[in-house]
């Protein structure tokens, strides 16, 4: 990975963007984007845990400031965080079959016709099939920065990819999902294979989500350990202390020590 | 009320056991039986907000560990806690049609038919009729005492009783619910006007709950602030930190100031 700018934030987060250089094999030129941040105690000798925070499939610069929230939330409590362009997103070249995937959607929603099984698959495996490999890789990378350490956590916007990463990637100790639907069938089956702990945030009224599909891939998971924490408000409405919830999760199970004492 | 013992726990938090008094024209011989805990710091200069603790239907002989332990944690965060015998649990005197229900449910479930709308009426109603009252009652000899203040949450252990006391009594301010099926249809009409914020529990694999109509009755509440924290687990199994993202709902609700400051 290469770091391509790095500030400092008025609460003394780092602030680095970065490019994920090509894995072998896979040509990535010119590299997929990326920011990382981490908190102002975070050194060598005090390595952070991680947090994957993989954003909604809107492009980092939409997604910027709900990301940083998140990210500097986070670092209160003594994690770094990371995310990572998705395919298909920001500047990145568009995924042909996924296109024509959002056509299909868009016009069976609009006829009122309901959408396929097949549609929904050409929708979202595609993405999960490249992200998933894409978010290992910046793993590797950024677990071999000596002020990142351990455990490692994933929060994140496409409920699928997360899913997918949680069953293939034993480096992710547990997760924060946020329920969606368009759901595809073969996700439910590896959703039975999750065994980390699971923190699932679901919006109760939100539009455009299927609340008993969220429910059914919530009752999947084979994790021992999973929560679910339904509040109202649409999509975006998620309330400050719902991603208190989430932070307190990440804390009881990546076990970070708080960068600084909150009261 | 009368106090009938007194004892203070190795915590500090004061545990006073009293009956309560026959209110007009509601003869209660030999009065309802009640606990009172209080944090160590409550005193007439800062007295303390309180949380009605309501029982599961199981006397609270046996309810006694999990209601104390609910108190003693409330304490720590200021609380001061108050639970009562329900009407027909423990020595109190059975209430005859409920006693007639509860065999009627039986032979349903052991027949394997569907448990009817009457049975379920039967069940849940005169105790609700009976136990709203009282609750009533109680808080009216509550907070008549220095160290107790307002505002009054309540954590409970029948979802229908805990439904109508936050339409009737408007002197709750915010309400922990424990979902649980068996819920008359009237109690859902209760529901939508229930307005006060609510966090409700639900125990995923409880093997005497109808998860749907748990999530029905969720989705009935007319709140505009309600949160649903689903574990997995069965119905006593409520995790440790399910049990502290509730003391949490009470803090940001009835903003008490911490008796003890927490790490």
């Amino acid at each position: 990975m290469h770091v391509t700018s790095e500030r400092r934030l008025d609460d003394g987060v780092r602030e680095r963007t970065f490019t994920l250089d090509d894995a072998p094999g896979v040509p990535r030129t010119p590299g997929i984007p990326g920011i990382l941040w981490t908190p102002a105690s975070a050194a060598a000798s005090a390595p952070a845990p991680l947090i994957l925070q993989s954003p909604p499939p809107l492009g980092l610069r939409t997604a910027y400031p709900r990301l940083a929230a998140r990210a500097r939330h986070a670092a209160e409590d003594g994690f770094a965080s990371a995310t990572l362009e998705l395919p298909g997103s920001g500047d990145r070249p568009r995924i042909p079959a996924t296109e024509q995937a959002v056509a299909d959607l868009r016009q069976a929603l609009e006829a009122g016709r309901p959408v396929s099984d097949e549609i929904v698959d050409a929708l979202v495996l595609p993405l999960v099939d490249r992200a998933v490999p894409e978010w290992q890789a910046a793993l590797d990378a950024l677990l071999t920065l000596p002020e990142i350490g351990g455990p490692v956590g994933y929060s994140g916007g496409v409920i699928s990819i997360g899913t997918r990463l949680a069953v293939v990637e034993p480096r992710i100790s547990a997760a924060v999902l946020f329920a969606g639907s368009f759901v595809p069938r073969a996700i439910f089956e590896e959703a039975r294979q999750v065994t980390i702990p699971l923190h699932v945030l679901l919006q109760w009224d939100d539009e455009g989500n299927d609340r008993q599909a969220a429910l059914n891939l919530f009752d999947a998971f084979g994790s021992a350990e999973k929560t679910l924490h339904a509040n109202m408000g649409g999509h975006t409405g998620v309330p400050p202390f719902a991603a208190d919830a989430a932070a307190q999760f990440f804390t009881r199970h990546l076990r970070a020590r708080p960068a600084v004492m909150r009261g």
